[in-house]
Parts: structure tokens; C-alpha cells; sequence
């Protein structure tokens, strides 16, 4: 009997599913209105899902996250969970472990779409794009002494919080100009491109930084880990851009220093609590915000989606996927 | 006696003048307020402006184009305009060549500024993000299918209308990424990148490009240039990007071709009649619109200021700018 293989709802890569799993795993696909309590029922003893070797869950899984209660109620057989994205921030890692069960994630797919809307976050707030469309389509033309608040890319200071994968291609992006590219890792990057600059003291990069890109995932260690002191330390007028998670910025903080103009501007893909909005963000006019858009590409999407199937098939094949996340790892 | 020098209002030059004219010029400052008529009547023999030697003139003078008939009560004192700006569609270039009047421009001030603008229209039309911060802010977070609209600009190809110093600029910019870039310019661009592929075809180059970029300067021969056969020798889905001016682009065209979904979004920093909207334009939910923002920052505002500015003092104290136009070095 082949393996059973869980699927949740996949949007492009249906093609590359067929062709992954042919003669491989039978399929099974969750029903996308199952809530949480029928999805338990069903990996349980007797239920349909009891007795599936691996799961490839979608960012937006509907019964929630795949928190210890969920993973407790996992299925013996079960030994891989292929998660698309890079972020694994719904999955508790630990009860996974502690079970035998694999977590993949999608690592390097996700990079240059996700970039691409961190460049865009850095023009939008450093050009104030997004307040002077506003302008236009409110039939007002160009805001008032926008220039005054415009500042050109070229020579300005970006800090990279976080120089992995999306973080390096967004070094990429901005030295084209040339920006200044600095950054703080735990430890300094390996192969690293030369115009990065290492700073081993995350508040003497901020210093100097005009403009901090946020490029780290989300964890215990980095919840509000931008918060009061990082964001005061920067100069006055700097800019934030955040494309990682919402909670790594202490959004009251961030708010206290957009009401007194400590920051000059800021530019969010994510938030706190999706798809909630803070009503308070709305009322800064110089700020630019997109509503999670760093994957939301079918090209990216459809590539997380073959590489996380991957992931399956090679655990299936070979015994192992690639993406094991570093956690797992260690 | 000094030669007198007549500049309209400087943002943020003003230091930069000062060096430049002390001892050199008599400056007189032209009344924001001013008219037409008036303006015409202190350039007449005994009027305050009659003995003037140049005029550093901004992108908006209050009072309109200069055309044959404000240059014809042009003093014969009168040798230089220094425009502020790159593109000078509002100075009748041939009327000041005939009476022996020098132009020149900004050329190469604004490229960083003005391609950064490109990149950002880039980036929101492939990427649907203007729409996406507007369905965010009326709170309703991801517009629905945002992703199968939405496209990495990674891999596609760009089509540069113009490969001069803004449209080379924006070949800088997008080669990180990389995309493909070809372009269409009446010779083949001396000293380009070996990664920009000239097509001596505009149409042929048309039928390969995602997404088309407009840097063509205003004038008769460039008027409506981008009109409803070059738009339709475009595939089905592509994208058009103008910073240059409106006229270069046929908004009528364009409309339709938005309508029919021929073009799947553009990205327009120029329009026709500026600073009027066409509000046909409003109604497309998939475009991304902006009030002239290309060179709308403070760091690049000053350097064409002190740029322009330079021209006349070159001119007073070398007997020759360096930005003389084009039209006026054949």
C-alpha cells in the first residue's frame, strides 16, 4: 500500500503534484472548510487522515496552528510536515520533536519576492509615494512641501536586521544604487558579499542606520525584539521597513515614535495580528502599508508550493527532504 | 556694473547661489506672484528686468511656456536660460536660437532620482501593491486573487523607450534583480552595459517586453509616440511605465487598452495635462498613479538647482555652460 500523503490547499503547483506523488503516496486533501475539531477526529484512531505518513500545510491552514494540542493528536504514522513558506512561526517546533515528526519549510523561495516588497517598502517611505498618491487620487495633486520630507536612496545608510536569504537579496537590491548596506547577525555571515558591513553591537549599527530593514523570523527570542530603546537609539528622522512578522516590532512603540516624529516614516507588509489593523496606523499620512503582500506573487508561490511537495517526495524516496528547519537541525 | 541675473524661487539652492554669484552678478528674484503681462512689461526697455544677462527658470514659472511670444520681448541683454530640469518641452528651443539665446538643462541631475521613481511604478505594477495598500486601508486586508495578477519582476523583460541617463539608470537598477532589458533608442547607445540589448525594431522589441518603460524626452517627433499600435504590438498582460511626460503616452489609447484588459496595469508618474486627472484613470482599481514625483526630493532638487545655477555662472565668468541643450551643440 502506498503512503498517504495529506494536502492542504494548494493554488498553483498541481501539475508538480501530480508528477511528485504518481506511483509515489496516495493523496488525500483536506477539505478547506474543515474546522479544528473535525480535523483532530480525523487523524485519530479510525478517522480518514489516521494513517498519513506527511502533511503539506498552507501558510493559512484553517483549523489554526499546529500548536502541542494539534501535534498530540497526530497519528503515529505521520513523520513530516512540509509547511510552505519560510516562516514556521504557527508550528511548535519542540512537540514536533519531541514526537519524531520533520518540519520543512520553503527557505529560499520566498527570498526574492519577499525583498523585492522590502525594496518597495524602502522607496514608498523614503519618496513618500504611497501619501502622494493618496494626494492624487483625492484630486489634491502633489502634497504640500512633499519634497522637504523626499529623500533620494542613493548614499543613505540601510540597516539589515537579519542578513539571511531575504535579507542578502535585499543588500543586493539597494547596492545597485549604491545604498550603504550594514547589518547585525548573531554571528557575522558567511559569504557575505563585501559591501555588507558586519556590526556585532545591534545599537551601534542603528546609529548610523537612516533607514532598518527587519529580515528576521519570528520566535521567542525576537518577539518585540524592535522596541522603545532599538527604535530611540536611531536617529531622529530614520525610516523602518518591516517584511518579517508583525510581532518582532513593538507596535506601540512604533506608534509613540511616528506621533512624535522621532521616525520620519514607515513601511509595513506585516502586523501584529493579521488581518487585524491597528485604526491608530491609519492616521499617519506618511506611512505605507500593504496588507502581508512579500510571497504574493503566483511565480513565488507556485515555487514554494513544488518545493515544499519536494520535500515530501524526497522523505518518501530518499528517506529525507532538504528544508529540514535548523532547529531540527542542531 | 555686474551683470544682472534673474532667478525665479529656490527651494534649497540658496547657499550654493549666494557662492556662486558674489562678486560675480547682481541677482534679482522674480515675485512668485507675478503674471504673464507683468512679466513681459519689466522685460521691456525700462523695466527692472530689461538689462538682464540670464534667467535660471523652474520647472513651474507662474507665468506659463516660453514660447515665441514671451521670447520675443526677451532684452537683447539677454544670453542664457538655465532650465531646471531635465526635459524643457515648455521652452521653444528654435525661438531662442534665433535670437542667439543659450538653453541649458539639468541633464544627468535628475537620473537617479527619476529612475528610482521607475522602479518603484515597476515593482507596484507587477506586484498590484498601490491596490493592496488600498484595500487594506478601506479594512479589507488581501484583495481577493491579488496573487495570480501579481508577478515577480525577477526573469521577465524590460523595455526601455529611451536609453539615455535616466533610462540607464533604471537598466542599473532592474539588472540586480536580474531582469532581462532591451531597448529601442535611433542609434544604438554608445557605452551600455553588454547586458542592455539594442533593437533597432521598436515593434520587434515591443513583442518581447513584460513591461515597457518610457524615457523619451517631449517633442514634436516624441508627442503620442506610445499610441494604440505600439501599445497593441505589446502581448496581452503587459505592463507600461512612464516617467517621462504625459504626452509622450496616448492616455486615450491607453484607456481602452486598460479596458479590454490588453494592459494588464500601468504605473503613470506623468500625465497629459498635469496637474489635471483624468478621472477615467481613477476607475482602474489595477494602477498605480503619482502627482510628478520623479525628481520631488529635497537632495536631488538642490543638486539641479546648483547645477542650473552653474550653467549661468560658467557662462558669466568661462563664457560657456556645460548643459547646453542638444538642439543648440548640432
Amino acid at each position: 500500500m502506498a503512503p498517504k500523503v495529506l494536502l492542504s490547499e494548494i493554488k498553483w503547483a498541481h501539475e508538480e503534484a501530480k508528477e511528485l506523488f504518481d506511483g509515489v503516496a496516495d493523496v488525500l486533501t483536506i477539505d478547506k472548510n474543515m474546522d479544528r475539531s473535525s480535523f483532530i477526529k480525523e487523524l485519530s484512531p479510525g478517522g480518514k487522515y489516521s494513517e498519513i505518513v506527511a502533511i503539506f500545510r498552507s501558510y493559512k491552514a484553517p483549523f489554526g496552528p499546529y500548536d502541542k494540542e494539534l501535534i498530540d493528536h497526530f497519528p503515529p504514522s505521520l513523520k513530516w510536515i512540509a509547511s510552505n513558506g519560510a516562516g514556521y512561526d504557527m508550528v511548535d517546533v519542540e512537540a514536533l520533536k519531541a514526537k519524531g515528526i520533520h518540519l520543512s519549510n520553503t527557505p529560499s523561495e520566498v527570498d526574492d519576492a519577499t525583498a523585492t516588497t522590502a525594496l518597495y517598502l524602502i522607496i514608498a517611505s523614503m519618496r513618500q509615494f504611497s501619501c502622494a498618491e493618496r494626494s492624487l487620487r483625492n484630486m489634491k495633486w502633489k502634497p504640500a512641501g512633499i519634497s522637504a520630507v523626499s529623500h533620494d536612496l542613493t548614499g543613505k545608510t540601510l540597516a539589515i536586521l537579519g542578513l539571511g536569504g531575504i535579507g542578502l537579496r535585499i543588500a543586493e537590491f539597494v547596492h545597485a544604487f549604491p545604498m550603504r548596506v550594514i547589518y547585525h547577525n548573531r554571528q557575522k555571515a558567511v559569504g557575505a558579499p563585501e559591501y555588507c558591513e558586519y556590526f556585532e553591537d545591534v545599537e551601534e549599527m542603528l546609529k548610523q542606520a537612516d533607514i532598518l530593514s527587519i529580515s528576521v523570523p519570528l520566535n521567542t527570542r525576537t518577539t518585540g525584539l524592535v522596541g522603545e530603546k532599538w527604535i530611540r537609539t536611531m536617529k531622529r528622522g530614520s525610516i523602518i521597513v518591516n517584511t518579517a512578522r508583525g510581532k518582532v516590532l513593538d507596535e506601540d512603540a512604533l506608534i509613540r515614535a511616528l506621533e512624535d516624529g522621532h521616525l520620519a516614516s514607515v513601511g509595513l507588509d506585516v502586523l501584529p495580528n493579521e488581518p487585524h489593523v491597528n485604526p491608530r496606523l491609519l492616521e499617519f499620512p506618511n506611512i505605507t502599508l500593504l496588507p502581508h503582500m512579500g510571497t504574493e506573487t503566483r511565480d513565488t508561490q507556485q515555487k514554494m508550493e513544488a518545493r515544499a511537495l519536494t520535500n515530501i517526495r524526497d522523505y518518501l524516496v530518499l528517506g529525507m527532504g532538504k528544508d529540514v528547519v535548523p532547529e531540527m537541525r542542531m
